[in-house]
């Protein structure tokens, strides 16, 4: 192998290690921090954020990429190492400094009166900003995609899902979009009458937290290089030999919590099993937003609201808050965890009404990106697709466009990984089902080696050493196919 | 002021926060990491000191200097600035890059034979890397002593205590030397047969806990900007805006942690009262060693353990742990925090018998590195002057000259800041009194805002605008004189 090659891993290695530092500060900030290290803070990730840029872009850089390219030595995993370079490279280089800067200046401002907008549902006063926001975003798609040779929209997803394309995307979610509506109906139909009972708290904050270290544990994930704390916006942060997740408790409802400590378990999973030989390298990292959000959905989705891991895990939480009377049946918790009910608001929807939020919310970005409509029209258009594909309209846009940070905040093109990762979830837990004879008893003894063996073996331990769609064909036998979910939503809510 | 000028706070400020950063990931790792983290956190710790030493020696910083040392238009704090800045660059560039390399190896490798050694006191298995790590320190010495135009012992002093002298020190610590044997023979007679009763346990963590922060808060901690947590050894880090205290629980004696606890509050509050326009130059950091040791024995020796401390502190100490009983006497609090014992471990010692431990250490490292010593006599001499000085002789290394890290781990020149502080702390409390009458019942009532603002404007946001004589002679009038500890101890434990 090449010397151009060699120097690369040990440049990127830098860029990794820093990278690594700034995800602990970012876990301290949300977790830790008190209020008045905010600016202390900001200094130190803005620094660390420079110098990871300036190492990435400095002129031998590209001079080694192509170096390194030339060189037929290379095995599997160092071609596609140098591949992601290469990708990482072309992202870091496409804009120039000035839109970087304007870039960051408008997101920040616009996220800032967003906060204040959003309670009175003030999409007005949001406006120019968020027009500012778009403006930029539009040559930052322009810039990187001229750079990468594809789509706008396609250029900024790539940030987010390497090699993600609209026109595969596009079938996927017609395909779900034709399914939903009729099957929404039929599920409501089927649930109504049958309201869950929520069992009633107050639920001690230690015994949530003790209850979800034990499902933790039994999933796999190991304390001696995690930690599990509060924030007020769960996330899965750290590095792979310290993983940091984060929840939320609520003292009047465990079961939300405990839903997303298990949500969050999932990302950990997927991190720690990256493979350990290309720990600091590109290929070594996990594939894409898609992939990870899967690992999550496979974990809380797939395995936790079925019916054997709540007949494992009911038993638990009865003793843990010494729960008694109907609430507690397990026939209750499974109807509690499968209650689908058409709402407002993304992060609080259910399986079967959680991609009419996505494509929504794609549709709608995709066309902004591509000029095809403007700001101004957002809350029309928003409200138009929620009744058409949910039958309901919010009332202020507080529970309606404003609620999620993503477009003020300049993240443009991350939407449909939400719903691409669930659909993933439910194909790759389909071919472990087929591949584990047995597997649904295994969960419902809270065993759980099996599957995350077969899941270190044929997803996480792959890292980025293929594309996301190989991926898939590697652990399931093909590339995503939404009639595998479907099949999944069938059988879950209308068996 | 001239460009060059300029361009040097620039540059240090990136080297500044280069290391706030690694001090809060060095706050992480010992009070939050798990110990699968370590590997990782060493990486990301290596490499953002290898670009912070980067950064700090690149040779434009030389030219800088020199260009800037030229200019006339510098106001006092600005010419204090670039002193401190050439003082940081001489020591950053006074080591060839393998002097450093073998004695990050060497330290760590002879750390770690003693960490296993110690517990049976087999010095004889640390000797040859001991002599490894005084070799590579003496060559540091002679180095930095080129460089900066001092002796040995000074150029590594100069490290931990900018400026400071041995020639300066050793009538100081000849005058202790001298009154101190008799004093403690007085103290012993005197508090024969008075000894403290302990107040018996268990104490909750979380009430040792809730009484630490109130204690904290009441002494001008901002919890706002600052936090407390646990490790296994505690310390003050963080940075300015953002200070993160750690202490050390023990079920079965509150006393010890509390008084920890206010120990590093008083680092705490110099770290926090540092001049804020200052903020990421070399000076607008705190002193040096001694100074920062003088503002946690302030607090803790001269106010904690005072008479009018106490007065305010036992009922909130009897509150908190409903204690009844003689041994929740005022008096009886009085005589356990002053009770003298000579010992062999210098981190428990008291005020009158501590500066005992560190002339000893002080005197045996300034021959080690003088060349009058070697490592095979360090036993016996320690144990002669510990049987000359306080009347006991360890029966194993482990209890004498094994019980401290820092020889071990490259800290050579170190010891004397500790008894320095001291000194400093009794004379500054000792101005303060004088300055601000009723200062005692101020602190009887709880109320410490007059002293903290004292300190502020007198100590904590100067910086290190003066030299460490310089700024006591500003605060107190003169420089470290013995006489105001001796009349201190005298009056607290003769009258």
């Amino acid at each position: 192998m090449s010397r151009a090659y060699t120097q690369l891993e040990k440049k990127f290695k830098r860029t990794e290690v820093l990278g690594e530092a700034s995800a602990m500060l970012q876990w301290d900030m949300a977790a830790m921090m008190p209020k008045g290290g905010a600016e202390a803070r900001a200094e130190q990730l803005a620094l660390l954020a420079t110098l990871q840029h300036s190492m990435m872009t400095e002129p031998a850089v590209a001079d080694l990429l192509d170096e390194a390219e030339a060189d037929n030595d290379l095995d599997d995993w160092q071609a596609a190492n140098l591949y992601e370079m290469r990708r990482t490279y072309t992202h870091a280089t496409a804009l120039d400094e000035d839109l970087v800067e304007a870039m960051s200046r408008a997101t920040s401002t616009c996220e800032g009166i967003w906060r204040e907008a959003r309670p009175n549902g003030d999409f007005a006063r949001v406006v120019p900003a968020l027009k500012e926001v778009l403006n930029l975003s539009r040559q930052s798609a322009q810039a990187k995609a001229q750079k990468l040779g594809c789509a706008l929209y396609d250029a900024l997803l790539d940030q987010y899902e390497p090699g993600g394309k609209a026109a595969d995307i596009d079938p996927i979610f017609a395909r779900l979009e034709k399914f939903l509506p009729d099957f929404l109906q039929s599920v409501l139909e089927k649930q109504k009458g049958k309201a869950p009972i929520r069992p009633s708290g107050p639920f001690a904050i230690e015994k949530q937290e003790a209850l979800g270290r034990k499902f933790m544990s039994d999933l796999g994930f190991d304390f001696d290089h995690g930690r599990l704390d509060v924030s007020a916006h769960p996330f899965c942060g750290g590095v792979p030999d310290d993983i940091r997740l984060t929840t939320r408790y609520d003292e009047n409802d465990f079961t939300s919590a405990m839903m997303g400590v298990l949500h969050e378990t999932g990302h950990a999973l997927y991190e720690r099993g990256l493979p350990k030989e290309w720990r600091y390298n590109p290929v070594g990292a996990a594939r894409g937003m898609s992939m990870h959000e899967s690992q999550s959905l496979l974990v809380e989705m797939q395995v936790c609201r079925s019916d054997a891991f709540l007949r494992y895990a009911v038993p638990h939480m009865t003793a843990a808050f010494q729960g008694k009377g109907e609430a507690w049946n397990l026939e209750n918790f499974i109807r509690l965890y499968r209650e689908v009910k058409p709402g407002f608001i993304r992060v609080d929807a259910d399986e079967v009404t959680y991609p009419a939020h996505v494509i929504l919310r794609y549709k709608l970005e995709r066309a902004l990106i591509e000029g095809d409509m403007e700001i101004e029209d957002i809350p029309g258009a928003w409200n138009a697709l929620m009744e058409k594909m949910l039958g309901i309209r919010p009332e202020s846009d507080r529970d309606g466009c404003m609620q999620d940070i993503h477009w003020f905040d300049g993240a443009w093109g991350y939407f449909p990984t939400y719903t691409l990762g669930a659909m993933t979830a439910a194909q790759i837990f389909d071919a472990a089902q087929k591949a584990l004879p047995g597997l649904d008893e295994d969960i419902a003894q809270g065993r759980f080696t099996r599957l995350m063996d077969w899941l270190g073996a044929n997803v996480h331990g792959q890292g980025s050493k293929l594309s996301t769609p190989e991926l898939l064909k590697h652990a399931t036998g093909k590339t995503l196919d939404p009639e595998v979910f479907i099949t999944h939503l069938k059988k879950r809510y209308m068996d």
